[in-house]
């Protein structure tokens, strides 16, 4: 029976299941408000019942979550590596891992990072297509064994690019894109259509897909194959192809109790990004969407995660819920551990000030006055305890010694200037 | 005769300047829309004719520009430092800098600062405070005769915190903040102004203080003394007390012909930043905005630049001019070379982004498609020599050898991938 059955089933007899109320409470949320937006699929929960992590709730009220991708590649394989990855990803804030791999042993690799106690994804189609040896050779067969072996080893959510069809290859051949296809799961499925002439099995077979995904109780990412791989090409028709079938993809997955995830492009510039963001909001009927990025300018390689920080703030204040990581060495080089670090504590920080919009004034109080209430007292330890990332901040402030005020202004505090104000009209009143 | 005096005077004769043309030219602008921003005080152009250095027009239709400043403080009082963090400021795009010194031989200093080729900012009474000895002890003639010596020195503008004045006092004291007054000039004038009882005099002495800028022609920023201090007291009354100050102080200004700067905030969350936007660029006639910031999440101290840029490439969409850096050592320590590198960046960054949508669609095109067009081609030499910071690309992509693809994807690059289906297809028709 699959979670989203099983919840649909309790609360139509008046009960809630008893999993609901911590993560409810997590989220600052009331256990019926969260049942009710699961059933109506504004928000979604990765939880895979082979799979024992802390469950994280994705989507309308949620805070915004943050993935981040590791993964081996054939230049760069470690298994030792990419688990420093993860694990450096989970202590600096990543709420969920996607593996990535592409090299080495895949399955081996999965195993690990499923036991690190977070939800995880997979892009299956990457082992399909480094088992059949080349994108053209892998036949819906392998495609769907694989989907389902990562079923059963209990990966929560499978990023699978439906959306790549025939439309969309069409889209991209009458409007075609300085950047063509930057995403490597359209890359391949489009490799093999261009081959074999046949459609997306994952699209034509899409019943059957989800058949599989009920089975295992497993959410669909439905991928964004097509997303714009410049600002340049954002405008383009082979997005919002896409984005058309992905609703209608979506639609089918929320009435068959399917729970899904949507994602989105990739490389906008700045002032598409609300109305991209709200455009798939509604084609998807308010599933939870998950962004990559969006990159805002292709000038800054070496700086993207900044750059895709931005972006996804901006995203975050017209309705995204889920970030991926971009790491500083994004088009440019797989990630090394201080790569993942940077990413995961910026994109932490773009979640964190999107929050700050979406969950309202008292919630954002609660977080922030902390901070705030130590900085006004000089109090370094309370400040480094309640932020975001305090031992970084420490070791800034620490290295010109430990003082009361610090070595931007030494003995001309503003702060301590003014306290002193106040606190001498108070003594002569 | 002031420069906007002159500039005035040879446009009612019909002709303009020969300075302006080049000025214009590296906007992307016509001479004459820029002479006519200019006397219509929607561009400033600090420029000093005492001082040697490129010029640098700000304002509406600008390229949005970068401050960045640098200064000793009493606990890390090193010129040498200074000047290697001022030369790493304009290597990383620094279009202007501020010498914002309060320890050591501050006019020294200064003047090295001044040979370095851009123009220069300073806060003349930070000097007058370590000169008396305190805040409490600098008399208005101190503080003008400091203001001269700077304008005699070369500085091209001066920020000057004229709307502390009694009514932001009594705002502060009527509405009071957790974070009371973060602003050292801020703190400053409030100190002497509650000691003393009187007025603070570059506001009571407006008329005088605009005499010395038009004898030296230098630009008055107006200083942005109450701006909140933490997101927590963005919507408190002193912020908005001094908008409206600073409004009718800028229409003085331009009566006058006194370029001015406008200052904003500070600290404010994400949702407040258009509106106050806005706000200030009405109350000023559309005045260019310097903008510190705003910090929209007061938890990341250590990421205060990544901050800052989110806040700051949102500013520009409302209107922001010129963002001042931002580094990762703001609230925790003076900066160090490698904070001013980053930060620099990072704003840099965050001015671009802005730029994209200021600019328009043409002007986007031209300063992003080559390195898109070299991305597409796997041309990576073609990708460093057009980006923002390349030759740090190019350590990250070449840490994992020279090769034609990225250590992300390797041999399954979607690119190369994508690019053989089309070549496959031309090559049957």
């Amino acid at each position: 029976m699959c979670f989203m059955h099983a919840l649909l089933r309790e609360c139509r007899k008046g009960t809630l299941p008893r999993e609901i109320e911590p993560i409810a409470r997590n989220e600052g949320m009331d256990s019926n408000h969260l049942a009710s937006a699961l059933i109506r699929g504004v928000v979604s929960l990765p939880l895979n019942p082979r799979h024992s992590c802390r469950p994280c709730a994705i989507g309308e009220r949620c805070r915004v979550k943050v993935n981040v991708n590791i993964g081996t590649s054939a230049p760069r394989c470690d298994h030792q590596l990419e688990l420093e990855k993860a694990n450096a990803a989970i202590v600096n804030g990543a709420d969920t891992l996607m593996d990535l791999s592409t090299a080495g042993d895949i399955p081996a690799l999965r195993k690990r990072i499923l036991s690190l106690g977070v939800p995880v994804g997979t892009v299956p189609l990457y082992e399909a297509v480094r088992r059949a040896g080349s994108a053209i050779d892998v036949d819906p067969d392998l495609l769907f064994r694989v989907i389902r072996e990562h079923c059963q080893d209990g990966v929560d959510f499978l990023t699978l690019h439906c959306g790549v069809n025939q439309a969309a290859f069409d889209a991209l051949k009458v409007d075609p894109r300085l950047m063509g296809v930057v995403s490597r799961g359209g890359a391949f499925h489009l490799a093999r259509m261009a081959q074999t002439g046949e459609e997306n099995p994952l699209f034509k077979e899409f019943s059957y897909l989800l058949e599989i995904l009920e089975e295992y109780e497993v959410v669909i990412s439905l991928g964004d194959g097509m997303r714009p791989g410049s600002i340049h090409d954002a405008g383009r028709l082979a997005k919002t192809t896409e984005y058309l079938t992905i609703g209608r993809l979506s639609k089918v997955c929320h009435e068959k109790g399917i729970q899904r995830l949507i994602e989105g492009p990739g490389h906008i510039p700045l002032s598409q990004i609300g109305y991209n963001v709200r455009m798939i909001k509604e084609l998807t009927d308010h599933a939870p969407l998950y962004l990559l990025g969006p990159v805002v300018t292709d000038i800054s390689p070496g700086y993207d995660h900044v750059v895709a920080a931005i972006g996804s703030t901006i995203a975050c204040m017209y309705g995204a819920d889920f970030l991926c990581m971009v790491s500083p060495s994004e088009h440019l080089a797989l990630p090394l551990v201080e790569d993942i670090v940077e990413g995961t504590r910026v994109t932490k920080i773009a979640a964190h000030i999107g929050d700050t919009v979406r969950k309202g004034h008292v919630w954002q109080e609660a977080r922030e006055l902390p901070v705030v209430l130590a900085r006004k007292d000089l109090d370094w330890e309370g400040q480094f305890a309640n932020a975001l990332f305090g031992d970084h901040a420490r070791k800034i402030h620490e290295r010109d010694g430990i003082t009361d005020t610090c070595s931007m202004c030494g003995d001309l505090c503003a702060l301590k200037l003014v306290k002193e104000i106040f606190e001498k009209k108070e003594e002569k009143q």
